[in-house]
């Protein structure tokens, strides 16, 4: 069964492991986000992509979320005494991914096949699509002013209020012929449990993206990633507030309404499924909190079961 | 006493240690061969540039020469991970200067000033210049074909016999400004016990620097880096010997006639003393083995002792 995953960082991450352990091998695609994507010390960081990669590889590390399991920080360590600032935790493992990213980058290899290169490497037998090949960014007008993504995200930990988001050079990219050939044999698409505004947002988008994804026949569904009024981890839910968005499950799923048939909400949620049904959305009420790998793929086949009963629109 | 030596790897850096260690701080500019750097993964390795550098802060690995004390190899295991041919041993924190280094030239900035923002955060108290800003390149012809240097020399360790050399760019490549001014400023001018051909070799043969040399009035002296017919480190003996030059430090002196006021040789080459004074060179015979620190210095006073010794031409 051919499932097409919108995902950003380790909530949405967490899930594509729990379907790439639900699904044959082969049969899973993500879609990540690559707006927060920035280059540090010419070496182009993609840190979306790299999480879906790291936990699709069973590398990654579990307390975080984020980086490799055991990593070291010899490198960051001797760049902070030939006096750079290390504000991003770049570990020694990492660094090679982001090595040789910036290499096929620079020889002119478009990010999408980079990925394969280094997906391959590692043995993944899920496909790991950037949203696209062109450079987006994050920007957001925030309480401390214009902030880059990754200085809003990691450097300044997420206290400033975010007023507005741009994505800098969205005009310009498009989905690549791969993203669109998987949406257009995909046979249920899920958006992940990441933050709706600046992880699924941008992808969503891309121009071509958003009409790609409702061109498709198949069932769409969402994982909310609000549960009782609170992000599980991230910014969403103060992001969502101070953006006028309602910080629950409905809100999430308002949001996504002309592009999504079905919702998946926690049951601390449950109050609010005629609320999600009235936007006609079907509703499947869980256990949305992914505990652990058994968890997650539990989560991942209640997920790919409701959309088989999901009406594609 | 402003002294300037022109050094290779590991056995120049050696010398320069002491050097620094024997000098008040700021008198030693060390002039470093060039030639064998090179391009992986898109980041700029300069082997000797780098030797020198970490011997001079004090943190080069006592055991091998090269690379930092106490290095770990995690960013390098990761890249064998994906897949790639890691002949080439870059250690964690030794990524940092390549990373770093790269990202500079890159924006456009010289290779002397790339190094000297590295030595400066280092807190070495020496200059340490790049022989010129321009890439040249080491190619050997060899009995298994043509070799770029670090091929022949960490890749085939070194079991190659080499019968010509080949400086690709040199024709292209002026030593710096900063490099004629120290030269010009010198009062003496230590040619480290350096591979003769392939480390002293290529910074003799930038268009300029030995005329820039040849018109110091700073007495010149060299240190052999044969002792007993043999090189203490590295193939400097075969390579000698399969070029066709002597390998003895009579041989060295030869090939060092023209810019070289006197020859500092180890007792055991005693018996040469004759034959390098019949050159016009003044001979200092001496312990000529770094076994410690204190054996760097040691030979280091010695020579500097003996260039006020030696007229200059």
């Amino acid at each position: 069964m051919k499932v097409v995953a919108l995902a950003g960082g380790v909530g949405g991450a967490r899930l594509a492991a729990g379907l790439q352990a639900a699904l044959p091998p082969g049969d899973l695609t993500v879609v990540v986000n690559t707006a927060d994507d920035f280059d540090l010390w010419d070496l182009r960081i993609c840190p979306d992509l790299d999480t879906v990669m790291y936990t699709l590889a069973g590398i990654a590390n579990p307390e975080t979320g984020w980086g490799i399991a055991g990593e070291t920080f010899d490198t960051l360590g001797m760049l902070a005494r030939y006096g750079e600032d290390t504000w991003f935790k770049l570990g020694d493992r990492d660094m090679a991914t982001h090595v040789l990213r910036s290499e096929r980058l620079r020889s002119g290899m478009p990010l999408t096949q980079v990925t394969f290169t280094l997906t391959d490497a590692l043995g993944i037998p899920s496909r790991i699509l950037p949203m696209c090949d062109d450079l987006v960014s994050t920007v957001l007008d925030t309480s401390a002013g214009t902030l880059e993504f990754q200085e809003y995200f990691v450097r300044r930990a997420q206290r400033d209020e975010v007023r507005g988001i741009k994505l800098r050079g969205i005009e310009e990219a498009r989905p690549s012929d791969v993203v669109l050939d998987a949406f257009a044999g995909a046979e249920a698409v899920v958006f992940c449990p990441s933050n709706p505004v600046v992880s699924i947002g941008p992808i969503l988008a891309v121009p071509g993206m958003r009409e790609a994804i409702v061109a498709s026949s198949a069932p769409k569904v969402a994982v909310s990633p609000i549960i009782g009024g609170r992000a599980l981890k991230g910014p969403a839910d103060r992001m969502l507030a101070s953006l006028g968005h309602e910080v629950s499950s409905a809100g999430v799923a308002r949001m996504y309404e002309d592009v999504v048939d079905g919702m998946v909400i926690d049951h601390a949620d449950e109050d609010e499924r005629e609320e999600i049904s009235a936007l006609g959305m079907d509703v499947l009420v869980t256990d949305a909190v992914m505990r652990d790998g058994p968890d997650r793929e539990r989560l991942a086949r209640e997920v790919v079961y409701f959309t088989g009963s999901v009406a594609g629109r």
